[in-house]
């Protein structure tokens, strides 16, 4: 239809109709200096590819630690392209006998690929606190639902590694074991709320740096 | 598992693998200075403990006034830590005889528990304009679906005390009353979009200090 | 303006301009028995005043267990009305010396307001495992952020009473403990994911009536 | 890059790597025989074009009523394809004189679009009791804010016409006059909300039809 | 009930109850100074009437241009006071013969309504690539779901006029034709992404002011 | 704290202050034989843990076809799941010189994460139309803004694999090719909304496999 005879013509018409856009909001990469809002962070007003794409999942984390697994986050913090896209993504490297241990995301669901190795996986429902639990191999896919708690750890013989993906760009991670022995609160309270035994939670809040 | 020895090394590796994750959102306590966004306030930079509670319900509302009644709030704007949190409250005092006029919430729903005395609460349907109504005394609870137009009043011969629980931070409270009589709406826009009497809308004009 | 009369006529033309609006969604009342969707219940063809109102909360949960408290519950299950309204509640009675172990809401934000007595509470965030922690006497709101852990323990001399609301219809409540030791998660994967010992792992087992 | 000679070929290999994806959701026409859920309607199984297509609102609305005017709504009752689609729209037909009385929209935003006549149209804030009022010509556009209370009239010699969308498929309508007075809600209790005397609340539910 | 007597007492006693609700948020003007959140932007201070209103669309878009048809929005860029309102609109002036190319709105599905003329329009399905398609006369109405290719075109033998309404504040326009041919792609990714052939690429890239 | 003396006791007791819990929704497994609402499928009734996982991107798909690659779907239709909880995944199989052509997901944003080879890939905004490209190799991660089309192809000289998560469990898949020439939309329809030349279109109808 168009003829080339007509393009200077044309080009200058064509643009016109549409021109008073400028606003539109495709995305929001995060400005990560300005703080949050309870919807994510405000936008950066200039943007390039590099601001949509995320190298440091390439690198395998290190497990030469006592759970010989490492998470290494691509949430907004690290990777401003997903603010406010309702997504992100992790990568987890589990060494032979390493464990991501008991946790939960409160704030998305997570959904893990396996991309090398063998991860022994769980959840456990609020309801009837029924276990979830399969041995997922390379390739497998498993969903996590949000909130509820889980876990993930090596059940092969060489290292397992995984993509993790989640259905907000902060997910949150709350471990546990980190939530009742890595602070200040007393050793009291923890064994009230938890019925776990004082040399138990003792022990622990000292392997984890706790006090109280 | 974990070995006492061992604690001293123990320590430094096991929070290596979750160090970077600064930046996740738990909550987001209000910053009311720098002002609103459609979700809700920008988050505060630093909190405590104290953000998380609000001591303003548990003093009685002055009843003293034509009404009969007082309405507490525990919003955003008073209790910034329920800022992007889905949740709000408020305490409601009704004297003998007293009355919380018809209103609605435009931004929430309302879950109504009754803490002492009785209270005569109804709510009106937009598609049929069904009147549903309860007697609710100690330990009932109501709900009120957003944004209908709804009413309390003290139904028995000892002051009434209910906590209202709403489904936003910030569900707005439009008394129908106010609406029309307490500014400067003309009385003849008032009339024609009401049916009312000049008279009538005069009348309370001059009540609630409207004009015009 | 309207004249008596004309009433007759005027009744019939009145109705007429809005006669087309009978299938407006004021409420969504769930219909339990048709199963669940990720927004909720499908809604209940005829309601009545009956399905906003719960009695439920009105009476005292028997404390006379091991926890000495009870956890009463008016979420969508057990108060329909609620059903796609963004809010529900329960009462919580504590007993002196009673206690509502570390759990959390997958699904809801909580607001806590005490009716009687006095209560300790704290949660953790995820970020930085810190612990922010109130003691709330009669009229005190406390709110804990959806999904993170929190716990409710009796801080004084006599029962302790409140009220909860929820930022959802059914907020789920998973109690860590019966996460880990109410079911045939076996014993070896709980110490793993836990760092709890075994001893430790079996005797809870056995209490709260786990198997493996 | 295609090349004419490998059609036959091309055909069936092109249109298999994509084969699996039949369940995607692009929309959800209501099915409304089948009630409705929080979320809206459960889908149609089999669409066409027609089911994304309304002509009701083509048809001028009748005005030969008391107020003049006339609302033919195209919500999800009357169009399901919008089902799902976060928006709806109706026809406002206001004969001189006429008025759209005071009511509110629970559940969505109204944007009214002149498209004859000259329109008075106001909205009352909740916060301050403050009006925002404008006369709109044709061609001219104004938003209400979901939940606040507004009302439009005919401010001018000739027949006015309106199209209004709405931010979702079902928005309600409750007209405050209909709320109290044309119903069975007793008039001493629509008194005792509204501060109205008895003559007037007689009066108008005489006009429209409530009893008690 | 209300006395005219008492009203210099009932005046300041009424207006007490209610007088600690002064950060209720009845709406957020764009504030568009201060840049954008996933949410929308920040609230504006202050708000008039004027805020509500927009004149732009009362005026024809120049159709004097080679796809004889023009996009004139009333996104929140153009009228703040739709911002957080989830709703916007736009005007469609289409000339004889006239079209408005292939596109999508990425952020919100589309209402339109026949303002003037006879508008040929359709949209394709993305599981079947379905085509489903309607010739448009004066009052219909027609939908076209979020993210979908769609397209309009004038129908008849005089001008046609649409009003657009968005299910979103800011609903983005990407054309098709634009996307791919008016920036700097290189042409033979577009020849690659699209099967198109080169001198095809070349000669769009062309009218429509690409490079590469 | 517990001891083990008690135990017989305790079991019965510790269990009962929960009890009432059992309707809680910690997930909704979709029962795709019920049909789709707007907010997903209906909840199976009885779930295990093979629901929570999915086998179906361990296999690499078929990459003999025109395009040289292949989209394995892990949608809510593939894997039930994922429904409700914002979350869904894909495998995409891209052979030497392979293209996945220009698309759009109409109801998520997309997470790429290259687990081999090397891909290029890029997005074109919708306000500017400007392009957003980067060479993606191992480990790397690229997110794609919902709505927006985008392209990925082999960039390398060997296959390339990803895994792609989208932020809902039903994304949907427009291929711009397969939306205007892998059906019945005429010809001329075509050439008037896209400005391609009759013989481009007709050849490329011809290859899609479309009519008219």
């Amino acid at each position: 239809m168009a003829n080339a005879m007509l393009l200077p013509v044309l080009l200058s018409f064509l643009i016109l109709p549409f021109s008073a856009l400028a606003l539109t909001q495709d995305f929001c990469v995060a400005d990560l200096s300005r703080g949050d809002t309870p919807a994510g962070y405000p936008c950066k007003a200039h943007v390039s590819a590099g601001d949509f794409y995320y190298h440091g999942l390439a690198v395998a984390g290190n497990t030469s630690n006592l759970i010989k697994a490492a998470v290494t986050p691509a949430f907004v913090g690290q990777f401003p392209g997903v603010n406010g896209l309702g997504i992100s993504a992790a990568r987890l490297d589990i060494a032979v006998g390493g464990v991501v241990p008991l946790h939960t995301h409160p704030a998305a669901s997570e959904l893990l690929f396996v991309t090398q190795g063998t991860i022994l996986a769980g959840f456990i429902s609020s309801s009837s606190n029924t276990v979830y639990t399969k041995t997922l191999y390379k390739g497998d896919v498993m969903v996590f639902p949000q909130g509820l708690l889980h876990y993930q750890y090596n059940g092969g013989g060489s290292p397992a590694v995984a993509l993790v993906a989640f259905s907000g760009p902060n997910p949150g991670l709350q471990l546990t074991d980190y939530a009742l022995f890595a602070n200040n609160l007393p050793s009291a309270v923890v064994e009230k709320v938890t019925f776990l035994d004082d040399a138990q939670v003792k022990k622990l809040k000292s392997v984890l740096g706790g006090s109280g």
